[in-house]
């Protein structure tokens, strides 16, 4: 697990709970969390969890040498609050980080996926009531089946993980966010979700 | 009604099977279009339903005159499909085509409404199995109304539209249209919409 935040600290305590050997990969480590790259090295499967303004520093810490050939489920989005609201999310009209990460990483298996839901919801789609679903995207069918898996085991089920193509579909789960902010104001909280309809 | 395209079209017959008195403007008029001043004069409510990469020409065509007080219900998405798939979607992070036209036409009252859905959903929603939900949002309550008692007319249950805020959340409903273009591949097909779950 690659960051600290509420999203990676959400996801790592449900992997420990479900029995994975987890190591949780900060910049500056200490506490309870390790470098990035003993937290990459030491994954079969790689979580990208970190403050998505930040990925691209933090998995060069971790080391495309102990990403390569690894799942790395990116989750992360690039939110930016110093102009107040709305925040301005994503990174360009044209390009995605999910996009940014697989060119940076080529050996790395990118797999977007988790980003359009609060953390509580990541971990326990339950809490949302009724159907909804969550999408993932990337180059690597395996990868994307491998997370499915993962994803299931974290309550989804198989019939709402929506799989929306190659990875240049981050762009859309990740523009969303700007959606989501609106949706989250008129549903009077996070625990929320879209079901897709048709 | 501005805009001869599908969505134009569309919506302008379902006002007319309504009962009501539509004129379509267009910027060539001819045919059973009348040009666009015309069409924005004769309208107790205006329909932005032009091609968004020419929005803001066809409303100056319309005449700010022509829109003073009035609820201009903005519809449009802007697409640039030049460099092939995925297309690129809105008009930047920090901006949307909702808020160019209002700010462009101050006294016009938008509402933006519709553009989150496939044409023949907007007017005939239940061609969609389930709940699915229609987002609107704009700075003028009362316009906002007026829009939401038209939409039920079309067939939106009241409990299905969803007010987002103001004119600022028409960047989400924009950006939206990335992830809708994905969500079309996996749906097979247009006739989906999603659906908030809270």
């Amino acid at each position: 697990m690659l960051g600290t935040g509420t999203v990676g600290r959400t996801i790592a305590g449900k992997l420990r709970d479900l029995g994975h050997d987890v190591l949780v990969g900060s910049r500056s480590a200490g506490d309870d969390a390790v470098p990035f790259a003993d937290a990459a090295a030491h994954g079969e499967l790689v979580f990208n969890c970190t403050n998505g303004n930040a990925s691209l520093e933090a998995l060069n810490a971790a080391g495309a040498e102990n990403l390569a050939g690894k799942t790395l489920v990116e989750v992360a989005n690039v939110i930016d609050a110093s102009r107040g609201r709305p925040f301005v999310i994503g990174v360009s009209l044209d390009d995605s980080l999910g996009e940014q990460i697989q060119r940076a990483f080529p050996e790395a298996r990118v797999v977007k996926a988790l980003n359009t839901v609060n953390a509580n919801v990541m971990v326990d789609p339950a809490i949302v009531p009724g159907a909804h679903d969550l999408f993932v995207c990337g180059n690597d069918a395996e990868a994307k089946e491998q997370v499915g898996e993962l994803l299931q085991s974290f309550g989804w089920p198989a019939e709402r993980i929506v799989d929306l193509g190659d990875i240049t579909a981050a762009r859309g789960q990740e523009l969303y966010l700007a959606l989501w902010l609106s949706l989250m104001s008129a549903a009077g909280g996070a625990a929320f979700n879209i079901h897709l309809a048709r």
